[in-house]
């Protein structure tokens, strides 16, 4: 049995697209409100004044500064819900790959009942989402194509995975990822090169899964370790992004994404820098992409943060390494049927004390 | 203004998944009959036997001898209605490219009054089509993913493009490649990497359009230069199409398949041999991919017929120019805004006479 792949359907790309934005609106509009969620470092950000914003909708900025959260969630869902007494035409979501995953998440939970953390796994969704559209503003996560939020819940890091949370419509627009640190630029870009990494070496892998990953990070390393100006790599960023994003929405991935989750889960590391972290200490799995990896840090002076896990209680270590563990199908990926015996609490605790 | 590109939102790949087509149509049936289309070079193998059909389903076995012609899908669409009182709960096509194209054009005319021939342009369609899905058995045409439904009609050789007209689904099973004779399957591909080179030399090309067409070119590349075995090849095939019609599907195609419009409609020469004849003659436009094809058709002793056009009468060659000639968008994208002054009737019948 193949997983029945649910793609995107609409797409825009391009510089300037954003001003489609109204016209992707109006035929859904129907004198319901559109529900805007924009990332809240975008708030004076000229283009927030450009929203094709009707007197009836609703703007709200949200906080990335952590990992999304299922409470963070149900609080947005209760505020559309009491300042609007409509069901919503459309949650538009405006940001990086945390924004992406909250507007997917509302606008399930808009046709849902009961919180967010009830339907984190898989196919748990039971209602059609309200429309939603994504705008990202950073280039990496492939939150943007991907059939999943990832949420922190109560319990943990999962994601919620439905062929009613893909997007159903993008609109991949390179002016707005202009003015982002380059820091956070480059942690995030890394997020796409290290799916490829990961769809390419896993046991997952097929031939559809393939392409994407390797197109995925031969982009990066255009970007990252050739010469191109800043908007033709912003161009190839956004490609690198949604290409990285179906890689591993058709395959898994691995060892570095499930340490993530348990360093997120307990220290609140952000994806794309705790993905980093990581990933530079992975030799053993990935070899030449670390390498590879190393110079396009290297080349960018980007600072990579150490001893994150240095002086962690007993207790927290557990956590961070229950949660990981957890995570089946990214260790069959990354290592086969057979991974408990090789990926052991032991292994795990050796790799995160190198961080 | 940015085209709003239609994807097909769902997608199954890998081999042996054409027995996942049952699971697939039953929550669609609802009573309602299902209507194979099937390239009839199929009819005596084995997975026809394999159909996923019920009693009240009807199996219609199509010609792909010729193009597919506006008039071949009138009869079709009538036939349908004439054998179920019941509008059709899926209409499925199972073969090459002219076999996608005549499912989806019959899949619209059984929602949309009138020939098929009235709908030839762009956005013509009224109504959404009946639910169909597209199970490609060769690997180049790109027919699986795009907008249109090529067909000759009673005045020229144009599309049914519309947001209706890609497949709801598609079935990507590498499986239903074999044994297709050498040549065709030669011909077929070279349509990806055709797409490829006409999308990266064209003027309307992106990033987007360019990470595909790039992909698509290698797989090409891998599987006639390489050295894979052929279960391999079929599948790097399979994806090559599916990236090259992704890639013309958010650019253009140019110089060849304008001419090959010309070609097919006064000689009914089939689109995959026609376009390889013509290509081999266009190193004008196309150097290195020219000398590439070649390397290509030589490793693999593919026959390019020779002299199709000598003998032709003067009427057929006016009729072989004006219509390459029409299709505006196509020269816009390969020369420019300005084609006209370079693209004369004069030029096409030097480059018509050469082949």
């Amino acid at each position: 049995m193949y997983r029945n792949l649910r793609i995107v359907p609409y797409l825009i790309f391009g510089r300037g697209s954003y001003a489609q934005l109204g016209d992707v609106l109006r035929p859904r509009r129907m004198g319901s409100p559109v529900v805007f969620l924009v990332d809240d470092v975008h708030e004076k950000k000229p283009f927030v004044s450009k929203l094709p914003k009707e007197k009836e909708d609703i703007l709200l900025f949200v906080s990335a500064d952590v990992e999304p959260k299922t409470k963070v969630v149900d609080e947005l869902t209760g505020r559309v819900r009491s300042l609007s007494s409509h069901q919503p035409a459309a949650v538009v979501g405006i940001g990086g790959g945390s924004i992406m995953d909250i507007a997917k998440a509302v606008s399930l939970m808009l046709t849902n009942p009961g919180s967010s953390a009830d339907y984190q796994g898989w196919d748990l969704i039971k209602h059609p989402a309200v429309y939603h559209v994504g705008l990202p503003t950073l280039a990496g996560t492939g939150a943007e194509v991907s059939r999943t939020a990832i949420l922190t819940g109560p319990v943990r890091k999962l994601g919620i995975n439905s062929d009613y949370t893909p997007f159903d419509q993008i609109i991949l627009d390179p002016d707005l990822l202009a003015g982002a640190p380059a820091d956070q630029r480059f942690y995030t870009a890394m997020d796409s090169y290290i799916h490829g990494a990961e769809a390419l070496r896993g046991t997952f892998i097929n031939e559809y899964s393939r392409a994407y990953a390797e197109k995925s990070m031969e982009l990066c390393r255009e970007v990252f370790l050739g010469d191109l100006n800043e908007d033709l790599e912003d161009e190839k960023l956004m490609i690198a992004s949604y290409f990285g994003g179906l890689s591993i929405a058709y395959s898994q991935v691995g060892v570095c994404h499930a340490l993530g989750y348990g360093l997120s889960y307990v220290l609140g590391a952000r994806h794309g820098i705790g993905n980093c972290v990581i990933f530079n200490h992975l030799e053993e799995y990935y070899p030449e992409e670390v390498r590879e990896f190393r110079d396009m840090v290297a080349k960018h002076h980007i600072p990579l943060p150490r001893e994150m896990t240095k002086g962690l209680e007993a207790h927290q270590m557990s956590e961070m390494i229950r949660v990981a563990l957890s995570l089946d199908p990214l260790w069959q990926n990354a290592l086969g049927p057979d991974w408990k015996k090789v990926m052991t609490p032991e292994k795990a605790k050796e790799l995160y004390f190198r961080m």
